[in-house]
């Protein structure tokens, strides 16, 4: 890959390297009338261009920014992205007032998803998710964490991992692989049997992923079969992630960082010895403002989990039934407008702090030695990523020193 | 202008044509397999491709729209797109904590929006207006109003509406012209010498402008200074619209209804007798659902309105300080989602009705004898426009028979 240097930046807007949490957060680095110089897909420096152009040595290609503003690109630490079918029907109709026993009686809800994800090939998985990560690249998402847990059984849990690890090798969005097998009890088990059944997964899956995660929730898992599905997730190499406190505060929280988990996700409804836990801890606290929107349920509370310390990520949860978004830009403009975030912290929550949930260092800032995951804007301002909302300011995306989007107007 | 044939559409999906109110609106015209037919900027069939074939003569240029659904192009009837400055950084100041005060002290608010307007040149607001056209383009809005009323004396609103005027010339949208002087009062006058002024304003630039409007609204203008205003307006050719009924009932809407406003904007407090006054009159609702958004101010009642027969409109109310959004799509969901709008209402809205509050007759519907503005989407199901939410699904934008846009991936 030959080397690139980005010209005519009017504004490097990220994160401080290194720093993810407390009132730091309030502040980015900015730099302005700036260049960037990529070698080996690594940033090597940054700064005014005769200051950069110092470290350049032979012939890099050129990239004029034009006087765009350049942010990191984000890291969405939170994505059910693999699914068969389309339930924009059943929105629909709950929007025309149907209930969810009505919607559920003509098949719709999660069991709808399981149906079309289970009946579809792994080629056509992939060509649905092919394209949805199309829609990701071109928001600015440039590293993406995906769930299975539309399977429900052995062999369509694997096909859902399958699809994610063979997505990594042919599209430029890098992928972290999550089994979710305890996302919901599949018909005809009863809990026992398909606790069982996920515990018995793990040997077989445990190869094709990076962590498990379970729901733990009134109705979904209890706080011990959560944690013994974690356990086991654990004695296979992955390391834990939950799904926890959405509609009830059932101990999930306590209970996963207990494990060490390396994230615990939702937090909709969260005690304050909870948040207190939670910023007494390494565990990332990865907050779904889409969600929150799209059910019309509470936001977590975001600004008192970052004012106590908790380190915080934002991410999409994209998933059919209750986060039907992939725009990082939307939640950056929620995490202010409903959450009491600045922009700067909701900046870092979509990139550094994302990295930190998929364990990525050197990822999510622009700085020397990071990776060089960069998205050129279509302003000057990287605040207008948040106020400027329902648009995609998203001009260039550049992954690993390469361009690989581009907006044509 | 050649003859336009659109073939392979999975699903057109329009408005019934004339159905703008009440418990008809709750379904639309969804024709299957069909395309379109277009001579002179006119749709002059749709449906089966064998039916259609029937009224083509001569060689029309063919479209393949390779199994997108199509929808009518979006009409936003009630927007500031023109004005200087970007207030970005404002609202980073707003998210970070600063008070309303603290800002204004900065120099921040509707001021500063006034300042830069004011200094700005004709040729310098031009230019940033087309830009910000072009993201309406390509999000689908092919038929817009846009109102002065960051002037503020007679010069500058004159200026605002040359530069509305000029851009119908030069790009692909129509765009019906609104003069606002009554949006607020300038530094340096009081409120009487500013009423004033405005009604002599009026005179001098009726030939400019489409409708007159005020900010009937307290701290603003009381409800006897904007009829004076709007009345005056009618004296001069311009029907009037109002921003009413925003933060308080000071009687804006019972006052307009009088007049036979063509509609009554805004509406986030509103009582139950004026939700009758306007389902009984042909005054159209406009509902701005991004200002509660942004704001966190109460959605205006569009259940209540649409269910006692008011005609509805949903538009962007796009501006610098309280809905800085051109995104119908996301407005589309906001309706479904907090207001309890159905997929169907809310297309609706944004398309025939809007082209009600413009009173544009033939726009708005995909049928015989309307205007050729027509979107395809990226999708074969026109509730994903709702449904998945923060994506532009816009595909192609076709304006009075002619491609103006198109997405490239
Ligand atoms: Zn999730
Ligand atoms: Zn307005």
């Amino acid at each position: 890959m030959p080397d690139l240097l980005i010209q005519n930046i009017s504004q490097i807007a990220t994160p401080k390297p290194g720093v993810t949490r407390g009132s730091e957060l309030r502040s980015l680095n900015v730099i302005e009338n700036a260049s960037i110089f990529i070698s080996d897909g690594v940033i090597q420096a940054i700064g005014p261009l005769s200051e950069v152009l110092k470290q350049v040595e032979g012939h890099p290609v050129i990239l004029d920014a034009e006087g765009k503003a350049a942010v990191p690109g984000f890291v969405d630490s939170h994505s059910h992205l693999v699914f068969g079918g389309n339930r924009a029907d059943e929105f629909a109709m709950r929007s025309a007032g149907m209930s969810y026993e009505e919607i559920a009686e003509q098949g719709g809800g999660i069991v709808s998803t399981v149906e079309a994800t289970q009946l579809a090939t792994k080629e056509e998985l992939k060509n649905i998710a092919r394209i949805r990560l199309q829609k990701a690249l071109r928001q600015g998402i440039t590293t993406m964490e995906i769930k299975s847990g539309y399977g429900l059984n052995l062999d369509n849990e694997r096909k859902m991992l399958e699809v994610i690890n063979e997505l990594k090798e042919e599209q430029p969005i890098e992928l972290k692989a999550t089994f979710l097998g305890a996302h919901a009890v599949p018909k005809n088990s009863t809990k026992e049997e398909y606790v069982e059944e996920v515990l018995n997964m793990i040997p077989e899956i445990a190869e094709l992923a990076d962590y498990c995660d379970v729901f733990c929730e009134d109705g979904y898992f209890t706080k011990d079969e959560s944690r013994s599905i974690l356990e086991k997730g654990m004695e296979h190499g992955l390391k834990p992630k939950i799904h926890t406190n959405q509609f009830n505060d059932i101990g999930g929280v306590e209970m996963a960082l207990d494990l060490d988990a390396v994230s615990v996700d939702h937090l909709e409804v969260l005690s304050d010895e909870d948040v207190d836990r939670i910023a007494g801890s390494d565990t990332v606290a990865t907050i779904l403002p889409g969600v929150s929107y799209f059910l019309n349920i509470p936001y977590s509370p975001a600004r008192k989990l970052i004012d106590r310390g908790a380190l915080v990520a934002l991410a999409t949860d994209f998933n059919p039934g209750s986060s039907m978004t992939i725009s990082m830009q939307l939640l950056m403009s929620m995490a202010c407008t409903k959450m009491g975030m600045s922009v700067e912290e909701a900046l870092s929550c979509a990139t550094q702090n994302g990295a930190k949930a998929l364990e990525r260092k050197k990822l999510g800032c622009i700085a020397p030695g990071f990776q060089a995951d960069i998205l050129l804007l279509d302003t000057d301002n990287y605040k207008d990523l948040a106020y400027f909302f329902g648009e995609n300011h998203v001009h260039t995306v550049i992954k690993k020193g390469e361009k690989v989007w581009e907006s044509r107007g």
